[in-house]
């Protein structure tokens, strides 16, 4: 990236969005029959390379397994609803309906109610008995807390997902998570993150991780950037945490950790840019939002959005376009980019040439206004 | 085109749009009167650089009858409703009726009727009998079965274009059109695209086209940026294009392949931009649609708008301004650059003082913001 | 100015427009009561830099001796309504209340009355009787035509004002107008333009015109732009053009032309960046129109409103904000930049510490998003 | 900053925003409880490094004193309507249902009533005996006037502070305000600007004052770029003003002089980025009139205003979020940046690893678009 010079003594790298990126087709094209969308991590293989986010309005016990039927993994949120209510249908409701003024201090009080621990474990081994392949997430204060109790219930893979996690966190207020050990002694493969240089990248790489998310949550649900200041533009995030992992293949002799593109997706569009720049597979928001099945009916957040203290997200209203099979591999009915998305990759990647999504990292790209 | 490091080991040429760049007067001045807009391909001569392009809103059997009479080509799409309805009135009148959450349904069932081979022969005979230079579209898919019917039946020229046409298409399922061979057995010229770069343009130039697309759809009707994360702003694209032709004029030994810049030309300006980048003709879509004799009566969209998986494009109203003899030669009486095309172009190069289209690729031109 | 590769061998230089550059106060302040924005150009002196453009919603008769009166210039267009109509005054008002719709077409009916040559004569004696430092316009075409009866009249300054008017204009249609010439042997100064580059200007001056104009009408009323491609970003065609004056001053051995920007200068905070880019004059278009005593009574148009074949102008309305000395001196009852304008100027100066326009020229300036 | 040639020989930095730059973590990440934002100025230690803007929206005797409960300093215009009027409420709740189209105009007339100096000593002795640390602020044309009266009844900060304020203003109109010797002599510390430049910030460090106010007003209630053409983007600005910070530093042998970000922070993510690029203190607005308890009532404007003959500020209506307690330190119920600043900035310091702000200033960043 262009280094610059904001003033004085302050430099700053220019870091480009999706939005300011583009795919060029330029070589040979191919029939989009003949392209392979498969993606594998750890010991499972899926045929899209796509993650539900553990989001409310997307991902419960009942969507897991639609999604999981499709092609895709699904993360259920242990400290959504599903981990503090045995049955938070009404609540789901109840949050669609109300108006905007009142909507976030209505979530702070949801979601004050304490995670069940029994309900965690519950939760997920009844997901597992359904045949998912399940994948939960919890956040890095809860990691130690939660996530041997869903190892022990059958979680296949772990996500601890916060804002930013770091492979350091420094804590004077008890003894703070070590990644490296903690994920060495678990048993499951773990996604962690978000980060979004190639420096915190590295770091999470050598905690052991198989797979590492990209991003601060710069998608539609979120204000980080408004309330912290906090953004670093997805096409240069992802493009530089791949450089970490070809670097880190090296560092350890052979090590592929997962480069998962998290946030800031909101049309098939975006995730064929997140491809282009690098990314292994995408954790989808908003996208998947918009099925009629989603348990969010339409509304849509994130955990950011009921923060007890400095709220950074918001629940947003979507237009419904269809069902999550639909949505996903069509046939598409709308123009912008919300429906058959694994068919707007794949059309992507035959218009190019390439035949798997690792080649296609390698399409060449434009920058434009 | 400055070359970018969006971040890690990506980097990407910066690509410009039309809205971003424009010509700069610093010369002499000249009388409109004595500029020349001609444009010859092969043995045709037209007074205007202008193609219809093959959308069913634009060229009709008829309306290629009236656009051929005031001076420049017009494409009839052998796969639109000419080329699977007897008499298409009704259906044309409908989709211009519907609501925007029922068009593109709807559409997709239109287009679902199988093109009739006897019809394309016969549309082609008659615009033949009425004098008309007939040029005809076909896609890439279609071209093996369409093409050589239509060449039989009297066209003059032969369209192969989609999204994103290659020289070397990879097919596992059957025999893949093999351009090169195909134009050499043709008797006709063809025009080939869309494309977008200095190396795909240079390999359909090899292929023995006359002429190629440039461009993939970035119109008012279109939105492949939005599902498939490809664009390529068309100020770039068409320079690029341009230095493909200069080059393969050298390896060829004196081959001139033509340069159609096609989409992004919503003004007359953008037209005149799309020449200063170094455009021979410029397949025009949207503008024509304006007229109020065009077929779509005010409503206007493309093939992408009915795909049967993976719609690209979408119906769009647009004001209509007058005939189609003041769209193009005036007398204007709209000041947004949407009627006298012909005259503005011809007023452009006058200012610049060119007094013709070859000379005025040399025009100075500034990037703005 | 940076040069940029549009694509292949098309290259550009990026330009910048007043909204993109701004002033960094930097160094001492100053009393804006010390500070003057009187300005000269040949025997005539101004107290203030502004000439009133040859716009019929600005400049009538009666109105260049008020802006007179307040020690800056009016251009009357002798080819507008006071040079083809006795008593014009039903027809402004008519043109102020037509709609948008129709508004483009009754204007060129209204402008198609033929300029009547004794009431030219007319108009410039009448000024000149009532003790105004009388300025007229012409463009390029009517020129050899009206600027010497003009100036037989009594005229002190001739303004050639076109979209774009070079020194040397190829015409076989007639013998085409010799500025050098002409301008030699007309006995009063002549303002000339617009052009926006270099060597545009360079060839202007060396006609030998007391002033040249910059911008080719990039105003709120002209879409010249969208018309014909046609853009220079004023900031950028200022300074070019001023660098022009500063090299023909040494190659003229001391012959000083006034560099008058032109358009886009819709703020008084535009008109301040003006002079900081090196202009020594301004032509002041919607600025003025927004007087309440200006003729278009809020409505404002150019000629490009009207052209027979091509308008590339709107009628626009305007909020107006105050009478003409108001808007030019204040005091401001607005804050956005449209009235006190040379108030706004001295306080710009004295705020960066300096006492004359020509040192104001050299202030610091700064780049923006 | 970037070097651009506008043109010719004109050249300008490029300058950037706060809503172009934004944070990147990249490292450790901390516990925010663990995090210090503690500003000490001279003898004066605050818990939050905030100012209250002297306006009349958001400071009166009464919010001086809630404000410093909680932390953090505020300062009262002398010359607003606390200093002419005894008891200004009623004016205060006038100006906030006046329309947009009288306001401006009703209050140069309320503000055009004389400073009652009497009145101005009194409310400086009422808020010291409220146990208030004081700060007052002054225009430069009234500082000789009113500075030493303030300081004499007690006040603890004197603040000067002008659209631009330089160390050397040059006027004929009496003797003008010799900024180092009356600083010198002065008793109490001097907060002095705004400015916006190296050069500009180094004179001003050089007079003696303890802070430096960094900006022009580029907030949210003024016009100054629109009306004077004057604009200094505030990211670049305040890592410009630090590096003098820096330079100064080494050459007084020891004297740091504090650097105080003042506009453009409407959201506390703008915040966060005015000290990632070097700031000690902010200086704070609109943020804190959204307060239910600011004088404002939901209005808010500056001295510019209500400028007798060239505003340069318009009141704007704001949506009040909650108590000045809770806007500074939460919770938070909105996602937008509007409440919970201080924690929004704990957070950010948190989520980068960084432990007081000092340290802060070195955080990496990103540009965007």
């Amino acid at each position: 990236m262009t280094d610059i010079q904001i003033g004085g003594a302050k430099r700053a790298r220019r870091a480009y969005s999706f939005e300011e990126v583009a795919i060029a087709p330029s070589r040979r094209t191919r029939d989009p029959q003949e392209v392979s969308t498969a993606w594998t991590i750890d010991a499972y293989r899926f045929e899209l390379p796509f993650i539900a986010a553990p989001m409310d309005s997307i991902v419960s016990p009942t969507t897991a397994h639609t999604l999981s039927g499709l092609g895709m993994l699904a993360a259920l949120n242990l400290e959504g609803v599903w981990g503090r209510y045995a049955d938070p249908s009404a609540l789901l409701h109840e949050i669609k309906q109300l108006s905007d003024a009142d909507v976030t201090a209505r979530m702070q009080e949801i979601y004050s109610a304490p995670v069940d621990l029994d309900l965690v474990s519950q939760r997920v081994s009844e997901m597992k008995q359904a045949g998912v392949t399940v994948a939960v997430a919890v956040s890095p204060q809860r990691t130690a807390d939660l996530a041997p109790r869903a190892a022990a219930a059958g979680a296949d893979i772990i996500v601890i997902r916060g804002t930013t996690v770091s492979a350091e966190h420094v804590s004077g207020n008890g003894e703070p998570l070590n990644l490296k050990e903690f994920i060495h002694q678990l048993d499951v493969p773990v996604i962690v993150g978000g980060c979004a240089t190639y420096q915190a990248a590295l770091h999470l790489m050598r905690t052991g991780a198989a797979g590492v998310l990209v991003g601060f949550g710069g998608g539609s649900s979120m204000t980080t950037s408004d309330v912290l200041g906090v953004r670093v533009p997805m096409a240069s995030a992802v493009a530089d945490v791949a450089a970490a992992r070809r670097d880190y293949l090296d560092e350890s002799g052979g090590r592929y950790v997962h480069v998962i593109a998290d946030g800031s997706m909101g049309q098939s569009g975006d995730i064929v840019r997140a491809f282009a720049c690098g990314a292994d597979a995408a954790m989808l928001g908003s996208v998947l939002a918009r099925a009629t099945d989603a348990p969010g009916g339409g509304a849509h957040w994130g955990a950011e959005a009921w923060h007890a203290h400095l709220p950074r997200g918001q629940r947003n209203m979507l237009t419904q376009v269809g069902t999550f099979a639909e949505v996903l591999n069509g046939p598409s009915t709308h123009a912008a980019g919300a429906m058959n998305i694994a068919g707007a990759l794949r059309k992507a990647m035959a218009t190019t040439g390439y035949s798997d999504l690792k080649e296609f990292q390698r399409v060449e790209m434009v920058v434009t206004a």
